[in-house]
């Protein structure tokens, strides 16, 4: 199996496809630019959202659910949103087929043409806000914390599995403030909840910061984000956070009566991350064997695969087995039992590494006559021989040393492509290396523009608490008062 | 609050729909036909998404994502199942707004026309068993268990909240089989899956039974289902279970080879409930003052209600409550201490009490110095003084008992308006109180068709396990050898 797959060195982008859908985590479908989540990347999608759903819940958030499809006047009523998706837009405009007239199997009905357009949403502020108009009254009624589980659709040319494609799985926070000072605290605080998880659960370093101007979500004030560096040195946005103002109240006429009786437009933040994080997970982690799990996602964090040569020994192996993994679950360890009759150790220890199990206990008759097991981790390939006796602490404990592992592999990889450029000719030099750039910048649309144009490479951020230093712009060489973070991106 | 709900009695459907908007489970939306599901309601409906997942995943099955959109062909391959929903599909023809160049705001772009047209799933069985050609070779490959938590788009001219709306939320499983036999034991052990669902977490009677022929789902060869009664007598459809025999294997071309090498094309089934449930559970248990909720699906099961007249009381009422509270949740119950100092104690009773919360507890300083509190149920509305010392085994035995009384009280409604009726006449009247009528049919669709244009009466299903009896058709009066379940439906 690990076989077919290509070497991040040989083709970066081959081995990535070649992951995604050889260890059944997704599939181009035959709709174009939709894909199918398989059962495998599915779990691990849900262990995400779990885990975010929590956060979200323990920050005081609630979930609902609004339409899927806006009318096209609505996205419309917020200039720079409609500027910013009017190109990626699936749209509704009938309501009916029917049998062809000719014979010729089924067509669209014309009759049933509606009279406004219907878009897919590609994101919900505009049919939320106008559903909070009815909402809020007072600021006895805010602040209004809601979060969204939903597919959208963005249209897009390119796409790749998680990456970019034109249905994809996200949530999508979006709350209302009196004040703009509160609706900035809740952009950070959700900022500081997606960079927790993508640390502690994802083990992916990221860096929190603030978009520029012209990279802005369409609507918003100011843009927060988190960038994290893939194992070809390009950058990936792992999530954002918006303060979007007043701009959706005033666009749909959400006003408050404030404690003095006076009204007021509401004040907005908006807040997303999607099944993209996949794509940041597989190609954080992952190596030429296949993919690598963090074990707080792994659908299995220990698989268990007997070695046996006889049905008697099948038959005690697996016994031995299945009281180990009892053992383990009760310490909240998830564990599969590869018991399959049909399929040899060999093929099996390919398969779960390709498919970035953790942990993989094998266990024959001798060990069951040394009250041994041979444990191995996916992450290091290093190998153990451990007492059954107090397994469960040892696996714990394991499992507690891989999740930290991969994190500290991750800063360790990102902070050594992490580079300091003080001319165009250094800029250049080492953004062909791969990684992460820290330059000063005139501060103007035009220059960031420009360097895209010539290098392919964006802001991606001004990190927050970032130190002021003077310095020349490397494009221009005009005065700059701080460095900020430029690197190719997905 | 609960004053302006309209009762049952004089205007079953505004109760209803003043229940679901004014306990803030659901609004309508901006979009034709779309519900809003609001905090509230949407908290249930998780509670109800948690109980069925696990019980998927216990007999199985695992989750999966499949896309929203089905291109038209796909759609058209099984000549039933197009025909069942061609006249409720929203269809996407383009994918790309533009500005108008006469300057009136956005337009759909004429030149982003797509070559097919795309439907918003209203099922996903064309799209899955197109996916499942490429996953089915061998029987090694099967069984196929997967199910999906999606949104679904059937455009309905006539929507009811919950009921029935043009997005709703849902589950579809869809499982691949060997043989025919093993298709139907999954059919029916899902059909088992939602009685029980139903009867124990939503405590709602169902009558489990098969679909006539013109009552199956659209490609199915056998469609199981379960029947509820609501409150007005009428029947409410809530879950189905489908074999879909080969049909989509044939129209999909999914062919496996079996152990003896050779090729057949594979065995099917589907199954779905969706938010409609949520429908359901609104009319089976409401009364005139409001929601009334099973435990087992209440967002909290407890709300306190602290008393006070001054600061001082306050801060002692809340320490109290928020001691019961934690004292409560250690054992898994879920509650709310309600200390908006904002709201007056009738105000908060009336509100839980509209919302549906299963137990109240109201405690103040004289309780506090008698260690008592004051325990109200939202089904029978008895209260009792209990002592705060072992309150939380009460509390969960009063629990049990309100979810068993509920599931009774819905058995006893039920069983009382279930009716035999053997002349046309009979069956009219029985027909006008409301309820259930077991009789006799002669078989033939014409005469099922007949029933229902002169009555507006369906056959809900013919039961499992139904006894044999010789009998004449209440409208014909020819032979029938079994009484099937007559009733009016939404």
């Amino acid at each position: 199996m690990s076989k077919e797959l290509s070497t991040r060195e040989e083709n970066y982008s081959k081995w990535y496809n070649d992951i995604v859908t050889k260890a059944d985590l997704a599939d181009n479908s035959a709709v174009r630019g939709c894909m199918v989540i398989k059962p495998y990347g599915y779990a691990i999608w849900e262990k995400m959202q779990q885990a975010l759903d929590k956060m979200f819940k323990d920050t005081g958030h609630v979930n609902a659910y609004f339409p899927l499809f806006i009318p096209k006047s609505f996205l419309s009523k917020e200039a720079a949103h409609i500027e910013g998706f009017a190109k990626e837009c699936a749209v509704v405009t009938h309501y009916r087929l029917k049998n062809d007239p000719d014979g010729k199997g089924v067509i669209v009905d014309p009759d049933a043409k509606l009279e406004e357009e219907l878009i897919v949403r590609p994101t919900s502020e505009t049919i939320i806000w106008n559903t909070y108009r009815d909402w809020i009254q007072s600021y006895r009624d805010l602040p209004l914390l809601i979060n969204q589980w939903a597919n959208v659709v963005r249209w897009e040319m390119r796409t790749r599995l998680f990456l970019r494609t034109a249905e994809f799985l996200w949530q999508e926070g979006h709350t209302a403030h009196a004040t703009a000072e509160e609706a900035v605290a809740e952009t950070e605080k959700m900022l500081e909840v997606y960079s927790t998880f993508a640390e502690e659960f994802m083990a992916i370093p990221v860096i929190k910061g603030v978009k520029t101007a012209s990279e802005r979500f369409a609507g918003a004030v100011e843009t927060y984000c988190i960038e994290a560096m893939m194992q070809d040195g390009k950058a990936l946005q792992a999530g954002t956070s918006h303060f979007l103002g007043q701009n959706f109240a005033k666009a749909f006429e959400v006003k408050f009566a404030g404690k003095d009786g006076k009204l007021d437009f509401v004040w907005a933040t908006s807040w997303g991350v999607s099944t993209r994080l996949m794509g940041a997970l597989i190609m954080t982690h992952s190596d030429d064997k296949g993919l690598v799990l963090p074990p707080k996602l792994a659908p299995f964090q220990v698989v268990i695969v007997p070695i046996y040569r006889s049905d008697e020994e099948y038959a005690t192996v697996c016994d031995a087995g299945r009281a180990i993994k009892k053992d383990l679950e009760r310490f909240g360890v998830s564990v599969k039992l590869d018991d399959r009759d049909t399929h040899k150790p060999g093929f099996k220890f390919n398969e779960h590494e390709f498919r970035g199990v953790p942990l993989r206990i094998a266990i024959g008759p001798r060990d069951i006559a040394n009250g041994t097991v041979e444990v191995a981790r996916r992450d290091t390939f290093e190998k153990e021989v451990l007492q059954i006796q107090d397994l469960s602490t040892k696996v714990i404990h394991l499992l507690e040393q891989i999740q930290s592992n991969l994190y500290n592999r991750a800063l360790t990889y990102r902070d050594e492509r992490t580079y300091r450029a003080d001319s165009w000719d250094e800029f250049l030099k080492l953004l062909d290396m791969g990684g992460f750039i820290y330059a000063h910048w005139d501060g103007t649309p035009e220059t960031e523009q420009k360097i895209k144009e010539q290098t392919k490479a964006t802001i991606r951020c001004i990190p927050l608490n970032n130190p002021k230093e003077d310095g020349k712009c490397i494009l221009t060489g005009n005065a700059s008062t701080q460095r900020v973070l430029f690197a190719r991106a997905y």
